[in-house]
Parts: structure tokens; sequence; C-alpha cells
């Protein structure tokens, strides 16, 4: 297997964007990122995207977007695993450079969420459980998600509020970060005071909908060692897990989440105490903390604790969500996977402006789809 | 880069599965061709479908499978290239072995069609087209067939009839391939006597909407050289082009198609007249003539004469849908690339009953994605 490097990132800024399409998001992304990476051409494409179907009638992203980028002939196509879509796209692109059938290639995911009504949105996004046994029963994605709040509060004897918490941070970071939907602070009595969405979750625990895309370059790392900007993919692992919470023995265990996240770390060969950055999927205050425990930074029902004692802070021992998170930058669905992965490609490569972490050598990335029915880890290494 | 081999296949028949759904489909397929394997599982899962979020309104078609194949845990995604995403899954499934990364690797597509109204599925079908640009014209996807149809007949001075007989080819081989979804015989004059869909485009030279699902097994070809039924992809290659026909300069030229497998001929070291066996995506007639001419079989303009002369008999020059095509077997949209592969596959280890090429020892494929929007090629051939 040969080994791969980021060499370029780019994106939109994650928003209302009524002026664009989504294929206007995408060449914006992608140009971006080839710029960055100063490469004119890419040997392939792989687009990360979950609903394009349902919410703009159009499938054929792959060539769509290889031709309006002028790269007509590239192999180019759509890769889908719901709100993991972007990490699973940057997977394919690993795998691509890894195999030694491609040298440049790009993961670039993106959505477009803000054109169409909520209950629209709302229905496309609760494909990513299972239509026919759970969703028929009415359940929205956020329900699935208030269901584990719920159970983890009454078994852990957590307050929500201090699960609440984790929406504070993320805002805290989001304000500096250029490319975030929400660029305001919040407080804890304004999160708990927002409205109810599903019990116990509150509005602003809930990553908001928007557009947005974001573009990584890869090559092999032996042709550009030594180049500015090169970061090194050292693990690159996906794993599954039933999509239905109601199928899984241990509803507040991420499975797919520890299952992948340990082959990345014998992968990568770092240990959790290695990390310096961390990015996790918060699409709501529930699932960062959650996170946190699955993937080894702290005992099962602790999460919580290492938000509440600043240890996510940027100088704490697990700086986590460095640049806003979902919470604060916003998830514009398949595009999700690939932010995390250029703000942990920004802290690693010291342009994290007022976020940055001090001495970042090894990030981590965790992407997933539904409630981890897919979880995708990235572990990203500064190289020298 | 690995070498990779195909190791088993299976399908479901091509029909309307009215007591089934696409789960179940694609299930039964997967687990056939894990027992054409003799595997019990599979490192990883690529899952090729284009309109599972437009009509079933779920996505996350990896993980569900894996989790509903007893496989929970093994990285899975959903690959999406129009009509050719069952081609695109498999090429994706090449480049996971040949990385190294995983060793056995199912590349599985499916569509489930019958569910859902015509105009329904003639919707998710032109999203293989330009959404914003054309389809919102009303074109419908046949209708743009219809166009390259009547101006390759207009230029090159041919009878309808001449191109029509390509479906009565491949009604006539149908007829003997059990999974297919006609088994009859068709006449010409049945065919030019048929509905005219989209002027000249009559009934019976489009392929039918139906539901079926097909799945290969691959390994790293030096761990199963010397087991029987072991095929090696000689070579796997995808390329694109501007999505809609009025944006390229001879739309009479399939040329995604053209650029695949000049690489594709490179990559296994073959010349079209080593192919014995050919499967053309010939979603319409004038697809299978056109392709049969970008394919290198036969000069621009003259691929007709292949079939009227018998050429692409299975005793012609160029075997060609030996086991029906999409007009015969059938086109259950992302199932069909790995129909074709499976067709093949089925030649080259003589398994193809009275449809069988004599001596077959390379084959070829070809999935299209739109009109060839995205062109897949693979070359297979036989190991002993």
């Amino acid at each position: 297997m040969r080994r791969v490097a980021i060499i370029g990132v780019g994106c939109t800024n994650v928003g209302e964007h009524w002026e664009k399409s989504l294929r206007n998001l995408l060449v914006d992304a992608a140009i971006r990122a080839m710029d960055d990476a100063e490469v004119e051409t890419v040997d392939a494409l792989f687009v990360g995207n979950m609903m394009s179907g349902a919410l703009q009638e159009q499938e054929h992203l792959g060539a769509l977007l290889a031709s309006h980028l002028g790269l007509r002939g590239i192999p180019a196509c759509k890769v889908e695993a719901a709100c993991a879509s972007g990490g699973m796209a940057l997977h394919q692109a690993f795998l691509a450079v890894a195999s030694g059938m491609y040298d440049y290639v790009m993961a670039i995911g993106g959505e477009k969420m803000t054109d169409r009504t909520t209950p629209e949105v709302t229905l496309a996004l609760a494909m990513a459980d299972d239509r026919e046994y759970v969703v028929s029963t009415g359940a929205s994605f956020v329900a699935l998600n208030a269901l584990v709040y719920r159970f983890y509060m009454e078994k852990f004897k957590v307050p929500q509020e201090d699960i609440a918490l984790f929406s504070v941070h993320d805002h805290k970071y989001s304000v500096n970060n250029p490319h975030a939907q929400f660029r305001k602070p919040l407080s804890l009595e304004e999160i708990m005071k927002s409205p109810l969405v599903a019990d116990p979750i509150r509005l602003f625990e809930c990553a908001p909908i928007g557009d947005g895309a974001a573009a990584v370059v890869l090559a092999p790392l032996d042709k550009v060692k030594g180049k500015e900007g090169v970061v090194e993919i050292a693990a690159s692992t996906v794993a599954t897990d039933h999509v239905s919470i109601n199928e899984r023995e241990d509803m507040l265990t991420l499975w797919s989440t520890v299952a992948a996240s340990r082959k990345a770390y014998e992968m990568a060969k770092v240990e959790p105490k290695d990390v310096d950055v961390v990015e996790v999927h918060d699409a709501f205050s529930i699932l960062g903390v959650i996170s946190l425990e699955d993937l080894g930074f702290a005992e099962k029902g602790k999460g919580w604790t290492l938000v509440k004692e600043g240890e996510i802070e940027k100088d704490g021992k697990v700086p986590t969500n460095t640049m806003g998170g979902l919470l604060g930058r916003g998830h514009p669905i398949g595009g999700t996977g690939l932010y995390q992965v250029i703000e942990a490609y920004y802290q690693l490569t010291n342009r994290a402006g007022s976020n940055q972490v001090d001495d970042a050598k090894v990030a981590l990335t965790q992407s997933l789809g539904g409630v981890a029915g897919t979880s995708v880890i990235h572990i990203l290494k500064y190289v020298r």
C-alpha cells in the first residue's frame, strides 16, 4: 500500500446559499482545494453526498462535477454513507491513491439543504435510518437521538446542562472560524431556553440545516514529501453497525466508532493520548459526549466531564472541535466529513488562526452516518 | 498494485419482485455470490445503486446491507454513477483489493423500480442527466436517446430496421438466460410494431423497468490462484463525459467509452480482436450499435453491420450480449453493471449453458451512466 498525503484543501462558507446550486458549491470548493494544492487537474474524483436525489432530483454528480470543473474525462462517482458520505468519499480517495492506480485524487463533499421545506429535509435526513421498519413509525432522526440522550441522562445520572455544555464549547470556537455557519457565542442559558425539538433535545443542541461543500486533494506521499503543507493520512478506517438503535445491544455505545477507531489507532501506530486535535461528529450535543468516550478519550458515562473540566479546550488534554464542530460550523451533510478534515489539516499546518492548538502533530476526525450506523475515522500526521 | 480476481457471483432473477423489498433482493444476491465464492464473510462491501433515495426514501444502503447480511461491522457504502452504478461499485471493489487494504471484497448492485408509478420512475431515471439545464425542459431520458437515434439514421443513412435488429438479437439470447426478464424471442416485425415511446424509439427497443440485484466477490489473485472458477480482472477503468448530449462536439460518439476502453485495452494488454465475449450497455438498441463502434469493434457508422451480418452471434467474430443484454435480460439500474460481469464470468468459466461461446478466454463489459456521461469498462481473463 502506498502512503497517502493531503496536499491542499478548500471549502465554501456553510450557510444559506440561495444564489448557488449544489454544483456551484461543489465547483467552488474544488477550485479552492486545487488552487491550495497547486494542481491544475486530478486523476480521479469522489463526491460525497447523501440527498441530491431526494432534494435536487439530481444524481450522476461525479460526471456532472468533472464536466463543470473543466475536467471532462476523469473517473468520478458519488459516494454515499448517509451523514458520513464526506468521510467515506475521503476513504475511497485514500484507497484510490494507496492502490497505485491514481496519483492526484480529490475527495469532495457537499449538500444543498436550504432550498426545500423543513418537512422535506426532515424526511430526507431520515433516509439515514431504516425506512421500512423505523422511519415508517414516524420517528424523525432527531427523535432517535433524543431516545439516546434521555437514556444517557437516566443511566449515568447526568443533568442535561452538563451535556448541553458541548454546544457552548462549539459555539465559542466557531466564532473564529471564517467558514462557520454560526459566528456568535451561545450561553448555556440561551441553549437551555431554546425551543424543544424532540424531548430533551433543544434547538441549539442540534446541528443546523445548511449548504456547503468542502474538498481535499490527495497525492502519494513519496511524490510530495518536502513540499509545504503536506499532511499524511496515517489511518483511514470504516466500520458499520446496525443502522437502527433498537437493533443494538447497547444504545449508549457507538460500536462502529469503537471498532473503526481501534483499527485506526493500530494503523497509525498511535494511542488516544498521542492525539493533539480531535474532530467529533456532534450532530447533537449528546453525540459529541458519547463520541469522546467511544474514541477512547473518556470512560463510558464520563465524556461530559472532559467538557465540564475544560479538557476539550484548545489548551486542554483533548482539544476537540476547535473550529466549532457540527453545532457551530454547521453540517451540510455530504460535506461535513471533509470540513472536519480541513479543520484538522488547518491545525496541523498552523493555519487555524486564533483557534490554533499549540504544536499540533496528530489529529483524529470521526464522521458518522446516522446514529453511527457508519463510522469513518481518519488520523492525520504532520510531515516535515 | 495487487492483481485482483473474481471468485464467485450471484444474482436474483430480473423481473417484478412484488414480494421483496430492495434490501431483500440485495441480500439474496449477496448470499448467492458468497456461497458461489465459498466465503462466509467479506472484508468490505460496495453497493451500486442509483435511485433508492428517490424511489425507496432509503439511503445508507451500505450499513443497512452489511447489517442485514449478518456482517455487522464491515466497511460498506453506496456507490452511484447513474446507470453505471453497478460497474462503478466493481471498480471501487477492485481498487479496495488492489490497494492491499482489503482482501475479500463484494461489489453488489441492485434496484427496485416496479413499486412506483411510471412517471415517478421516469423522473428518477432522468436524474442521470442534468436536472437544472436539460431535464427541466421536459426531456425524458428516452427522448434524449431518441435524438441520438434519429441523428444516427440521418447521418449514416441507416434504416431503423437495421438498428432495431439489435433487439432481435438480444431477445434470442435471453430466452436461454435463467435470470432474464424476457424469455421469449421477438421478431423484427413485432419490435417495429410495438408502441412508439419517443420517436423513433419503439417500446421493444427499450430496456424494461425491473427489479433485481447482482453480486460479485473479489479476492487478491495470488491468494486464490489454482482455485476453481478464478477469473482475473485484467482491467478496470472509468471515464466521464459531459452528461448532456447538447454539450458534446459529436453526439454520435460515446467519448467516455472510447477513453475508458482504450485505457482498458492498454491495462489488460489486449486489443479488440483478442476479446471473445462482449457485454455492451444497450439501454436502447441504438446504444448497443454505437457502443460496438466506440469499443473498437466496428468503424463509426458501421456498428449495425456487425449485427446484420451475424458477427455478434455466439459463433461470430464479436460475440455480444450472449445472455440477452439489457434489452433481454433487463436493466435494474444499479444492478446492471454487475449482471454484465456475471454473464461474462459465466462465459469464461463455461457456465453459460446453451449460450456458451466456445473457448472464451477474454471478456469485456461496458457499463454506461446516462448517455455515457460515465463509462466503466472491465476486461476479464480466465486464469488456469
